[in-house]
């Protein structure tokens, strides 16, 4: 059969000659720009040309500070198409950790989206391997203090574009460099290849997973620094939909107006956006008749928000489970399944395999309704972190998630917690997220986490901090009743902490490390 | 990112880790057999081990002549997860045929399925590379003079059964081994790659292709020799949803029972089948309530019986066009479209790519509204044909399919007659088919054909050939008069000739070599 190889700028490609009538529309003040396939190619070949004119070298990287716009999937492209690597950075972390991101990837060129120009100043200060500064979405020069030379794109575009021929390199190469959250641990870079990219693309147009036809008009909710925006700039142009992209703006009378303004039929987003869209909606009586289905991933979803955005919005909604050392899909549940919390995180489509392994790294015997350590092999799952050598799978030649799942009978995943997070006592383990679940779900309790506390006798012994409800007043013994019979006796915490605030990470999750480091003590 | 062959022994491992409710129905006498993924996946792997001790090696080809059953499926994954390339029979093709194809592809397996026992013997006779031969499907033993062992299926699996490991070779091995069909040429041999199956079947999956879910329960009424059952028995393991295979009998009747018995929500075929099903459904004024939609392709469907299918069935009818040599999806309309006749056959979908030249391969300006000639480029189409070193494609490294097409603003194609049918008048091309469309049209003509006949002053005349329409008459006067205005006027056939019976090819399509040996003569 014809060679052919898998790599990423035949998705623009496609679009740009088979789906004349499709748009990529960027949100803006006032205007919202509008531009066709055919026409965001031709930019984003012209501006591979000027890349490479700048000295950009094949296989070298070059980094995006920028929200969801239309000149960050040109440069995206622009990169890709080339042989580069596009680099997306996550302009929420700080300059430190960016900085050791840029210094690790050796990022000489640095596009720069609106609204990041004041960190992007502090990231050349900060270094010394940035060399230009590429500026997107009308961003305003930067100050340097000479030492960088910045260039409007549009202006780069016009003195330096010359078409080039894309692709023509191993189906193997890098495309793309994305950071993880470091919520669980020090950020790693995983190093995206084009055949991984495009398998994960084909994998997210099927119709048990995102299921997009060229008759959708997709609001991209999830910026494309997070796991390439789950993918969507790839998966739109390989079948035709239409794209709207919010620039950073996702609050809920934003994301209304857009998606009634666009005709949005398919909402992608974690579960927070779409609270904001809700109490919007509430407050205002506002409707969203286009919309058809809301895909969320990113964290998982309390079951009375995925009813009340099925209710309110009239809409399917998908859940789903990634990773981005996945790029990033794991499993999603189909637009039609059973009803409420049956689905889970969904099924693994083709591509993608799962194992629940015990602590020793043993297979359950089962696979189903038993916790285990979820493990990962498939044709877009990382390797190795960039920047090593040393494997990222484990001697069975599976990546472990960190994760702890449970698979139902029809093989849906529901998550259950993180397994550094477990607690062994006696030589057996404890897993904090089910004694979480019960106590959270008390009316009195607004947060609660469960750590592990050393102890001379049993290892670990689990302790329990609460943060009280607004109003919510409950003992220690009542909190330890509603454990009674639920979970093991010796499960229950010995030793139970009030706080007035729970600390969170960056991502609104509970900081369990910084509850480590103030109550862990032995 | 991880290493992850393409291989389609995954689809069948996929489907028993994950949809252990799909199962795969067979039609057969009173009982049908039905079985799970993980049973059917662990009787094709022992019969690989069966194979293997038969002495067959890695990229040896095993011959299958057979309908559409559950042990044709077991033979298939068995020989392709094990490395040998399976290479599916024509049953309707001649002996001297099948027997070319045998010697081509050194068959010394042959696996024969129910009612196929007399044909497989005088293969036995004519190819002397033949050495075994496995009965499926409850087939009684050849009679083969004693010259060749042959061994029933299941007593194969009990005395040589045993596990073996699946995959652990290139993508790019041998899978499959299909011949053209040769109604427009000498059968010609298609080896499909692990690859170009795997990349194939995902396509299938996508909503804007077969939109193929868990949910669903396909009846296959595609023969798995031509062109992999288009892909089915792979596409559904990969996702999960059961398969209806209706052995050799696709009447009316049977088709009806089928659907309605087993709940089919998505029946794929030719045309023709189709025509039988709505025959039956009138005359006894059935339905098939659970079928949601129509797949068809091998030719193109009349509006007419298009608007019958979807009036009469309640379901949406999919139009598709492929060939052999593109495995075999080339283009297919979404599942929701526009009305009737503007759907055509559809896009191609991302993976495969179509061009139209004039006869001197140059490409058309314009590519839309204006027939040329058809050019593929793709993942899953071919390189060379089996047993030759010859590239099957034009200098300009894209497959000419042989078709005249036409695509319109959507990029939807229409075939418009083979190009070898073309006829060339004073150096200038006339279509036969859109002559044949417009008097076809005419109630009194039954059947028509235009062919080139050599003329001394024009080089070719076109030449009309009649079957008229039972009880039907008219005069050559009315037939030029019905073409006057509507295609140019050297157009019109100067001779018209009248036959009782078109000659027709297996395939059911008018046979214009006979045509052209009859009346195209000086």
């Amino acid at each position: 059969m014809q060679d052919y190889a898998l790599t990423v700028d035949r998705f623009l490609d496609h679009g740009a000659k088979w789906h004349g009538g499709a748009r990529v529309i960027t949100a803006g003040h006032g205007e919202h720009a509008a531009i066709g396939y055919a026409a965001l190619r031709d930019r984003a070949n012209r501006l591979s040309g000027a890349l490479l004119s700048l000295g950009l070298e094949a296989g070298e990287r070059i980094a995006t500070l920028a929200w969801n716009t239309q000149h960050h999937v040109e440069v995206w492209y622009a990169a890709m198409g080339a042989g580069l690597v596009c680099h997306t950075l996550n302009p929420r972390l700080t300059v430190a950790q960016l900085a050791a991101m840029i210094d690790e990837a050796g990022d000489r060129v640095l596009a720069v989206g609106a609204g990041l120009g004041m960190l992007a100043e502090a990231l050349v200060s900060a270094c010394p391997c940035l060399e230009r500064v590429i500026l997107l979405d009308g961003e305003r020069p930067l100050a340097t203090g000479g030492r960088i030379k910045a260039v409007e794109l549009d202006d780069l575009l016009s003195r330096e574009g010359a078409p080039v021929v894309w692709g023509r390199f191993d189906e193997r190469s890098l495309a793309g460099l994305c950071y993880t959250s470091g919520t669980t641990g020090a950020p790693k870079g995983v190093a995206y290849t084009h055949r991984s990219n495009y398998l994960h693309t084909i994998r997210l147009l099927q119709a048990d997973a995102m299921a997009l036809t060229a008759a959708d008009t997709i609001l991209v909710a999830v910026p494309m620094f997070h796991a390439n925006a789950w993918g969507l700039p790839f998966a739109a142009p390989a079948v035709g939909a239409s794209l709207v992209l919010p620039g950073r703006v996702t609050d809920g009378p934003s994301l209304m107006g857009l998606l009634n303004r666009h005709e949005v039929t398919v909402a992608v987003g974690v579960p927070t956006v779409w609270i904001g869209l809700l109490d919007h909606l509430d407050a205002v009586g506002g409707e969203t008749p286009s919309l058809e289905r809301v895909i969320i991933g990113g964290s998982s979803c309390p079951e009375t928000l995925l009813s009340r955005m099925e209710s309110r919005l009239g809409v399917a909604v998908q859940t789903s489970w990634g990773m981005t050392e996945l790029s990033p899909l794991g499993t999603i549940s189909p637009r039609s399944h059973g009803p409420g919390g049956a689905r889970g995180a969904g099924r693994p489509p083709i591509g993608v395999d799962l194992l629940l392994t015990d602590s020793g790294g043993s297979p359950l015997p089962d696979q189903r309704n038993a916790v285990g350590h979820l493990k990962v092999r498939g044709q877009s799952a990382v390797d190795h972190y960039f920047g090593t050598t040393e494997s990222a799978l484990g001697a069975d030649g599976w990546f472990d998630t960190g994760d702890l799942a449970i698979l139902d009978d029809e093989g849906n995943l529901t998550l259950a917690g993180r397994s550094k997070d477990l607690i062994k006592s006696g030589g057996e383990w404890i897993n904090p997220v089910e004694i979480e679940e019960i106590v959270g779900a008390l009316p009195a309790v607004g947060l609660v986490a469960v750590i592990g506390r050393p102890d001379p006798k049993w290892g670990e012994r689990p302790l329990m901090v609460i943060e009280p409800a607004q109003g919510g007043d409950i003992d220690d013994g009542a909190l330890r009743a509603s454990l009674k019979g639920r979970v093991a006796d010796w499960w229950i915490p010995d030793r139970i902490v009030r706080v007035e605030a729970m600390p969170l990470a960056a991502t609104g999750k509970i900081n369990k490390t910084q509850l480590r480091a103030t109550y862990g003590g032995a």
